[in-house]
């Protein structure tokens, strides 16, 4: 987030001074035809041949770069839950970072981590332009997935089947553009399925059947910003107990977008979506938040879109809106979700794109 | 690992009694038709609209277990690099469990760390015959996406594009036979590009070339149990200065294949592919181990089958044997990487299936 630069591979490690110019860590194993030009790149040892601990070798060049520009621990701070957010975005899993190794590093970075949260915590939700280019981007990656989606909704193809290709067509613009690493995790739950996606996410070797509402849930990681989008779409004319779920929820959703703007409160877009949800006697079908910030993660920390929550919008934000309904008694469930930038004069959907296919929106506009 | 389940969605906590049956702690989301017959379940509640602290009410329903059972903290202890080993198998990124969490249950569980590790270093290495017979199918389902990975190698095609068509043939396995999570992560290397695979494995836009060393990592894990493979296969007849690390890097997988047997220094097995590859004056090329544990993870915990490694196979344990040769100036680089599970009498390559394609094998068998 602060120098545009994510990881590949291994653990990296940024200092980022007041005044000087930052200073990235990166292992020896590290690509680095993607870290930007103009950040000062210090590699530490990786490899298991020579380097049985190469954790205490990064804690010892972050303490001599620290002493150099002559920063006590008490000046410097550590935003541990960084570690989190930055996911390698290669990995199949998680690169184990040794338990001692946040405790050799607080000694070095000792501001209380209170402190140093809160000067991350704006940085987090207002995007930069350059941000939202790659969030844009990132959606734009995603709506390949979608559209792929919407062709592969045929009867007999099973859940799993859809979501592979989906994700199999975001791999594969890696090279295009600008995109040098693209990956999607799409997830696809058809019939009564769909009824359990407010609970969880998954593909099944269910095979389609026409009448099904099919939604899908998708994750979009491009150069490593996130896209996190929602799709149902009835297969053919949906079953009468389950066409009303998803007028419901389009509408529910347009009611929310239609409230976005700067200083708009969360809980009053929450409330757009869950008025109309309610108006149906639907609302104990709603289970979950109105939305939430996207674009650094898949779930992006900070407020969330919920009853209750007075923290206001502001331009610059992007979150998602993802009203869903899900009635398990009725054999179906929906949810339509899209990212959303607020902007100085009200807001702008990332997520749709002119003459794609929007599978809710497309059936419930023949009605 | 203990109780035959993974977790598909969110945090799930089992206790394992001496005596008493196993509790698992699951959260109000988590799909419940993979959680196997005979498991006590308890669910705890999830969903932000009424829980804004869902930990919190797992600690406490964990307290009253053990009071229930009368185990003091002393006589309880908690595995916590497990909390690392068991990513949720669909996530995208991380669950975000709260800082305070794992000392909140220390208060409850309060053995020494290393106790309570010793314990389960000998049930991570050594697998019984149902584990045996899980890790035995995420091989086969791999198999399927290397197969996928031969029959795309084709002048023109990018990286990414096979890469992508390897992961979704991986995918869409989910729902036959005993299927309910199928998922890879593969990253094809070309040409030049395969000498970094010795750093990095990534897939880039580059266009597969005749001639070319095509490098694919592939990371599969099928219901929540991993096999991690390499093949490396030349496109048509390869240049001459990359035919030669090719068909070391198979006479040195070859040569530590056949020393596989219980009682087997990890060191000896290591020698025997670094001498064949020393043999050829290529040592300073093969820059890493020559095999891990495999199975509960991609890389599993436990000793390296590595140069001064005093530890000794035994039967049931599964490693990889992936030695390597990267050569930049060459232009080329080459790993082939199966899984191989010891037995009473020796060894048996859970990676192989007979009449699939191998790649270097079969072309080395031309020679």
């Amino acid at each position: 987030m602060l120098s545009g630069y994510f990881p590949f591979w291994g653990a990296s490690l940024l200092i980022y001074f007041a005044e000087a110019e930052p200073v990235l860590f990166v292992p020896q194993i590290e690509p680095r035809d993607h870290i930007p030009a103009g950040l000062r790149v210090q590699e530490y040892p990786w490899g298991d041949l020579k380097w049985s601990d190469p954790y205490s070798a990064l804690v010892s060049a972050v303490g001599d770069e620290l002493v150099r520009a002559k920063i006590e621990p008490e000046q410097a701070g550590m935003n541990r839950s960084a570690a989190r957010t930055s996911l390698p975005i290669q990995a199949a899993e998680q690169i184990p970072i040794p338990e001692g190794f946040a405790g050799q590093l607080s000694a070095l970075a000792a501001k209380p981590d209170a402190q140093c949260r809160a000067g991350f915590a704006d940085l987090d939700l207002r995007k930069t332009w350059e941000e939202i280019a790659a969030i844009r981007l990132a959606n734009r990656v995603a709506n390949v997935g979608l559209q792929v989606f919407f062709e592969n909704l045929q009867p007999g193809v099973t859940e799993a089947e859809v979501a592979a290709a989906v994700e199999s067509a975001i791999y594969r613009q890696i090279g295009r553009d600008e995109i040098i690493h693209s990956r999607g995790w799409a997830m696809v739950q058809s019939g009564p399925n769909s009824a359990d996606a407010g609970r969880f996410n998954r593909s099944t070797g269910r095979r389609l059947e026409t009448g099904d509402l099919v939604l899908i849930e998708l994750a979009t990681c491009v150069n490593g910003y996130w896209s996190d989008l929602t799709r149902t779409s009835p297969i053919g004319t949906p079953k009468a107990e389950v066409a009303r779920i998803l007028a419901v929820v389009r509408d529910a959703q347009q009611a929310a977008l239609s409230g976005i703007r700067p200083g708009a409160p969360a809980s009053h877009i929450d409330a757009l979506a869950r008025d109309k949800i309610a108006a149906q006697g639907l609302s104990a079908f709603f289970t979950h938040h109105t939305g939430h910030h996207v674009g650094f993660r898949y779930h992006g920390p900070g407020f969330l879109i919920f009853p209750g929550e007075s923290a206001r919008l502001e331009s610059g934000m992007v979150i998602t809106i993802e009203p869903g309904v899900y009635v398990p008694e009725r054999g179906g469930g929906a949810r339509i979700e899209d990212n959303v930038l607020v902007t100085e004069s009200g807001h702008e959907v990332l997520s749709r794109i002119e003459g794609h296919a929007n599978g809710a929106d497309d059936w419930c506009r023949r009605l």
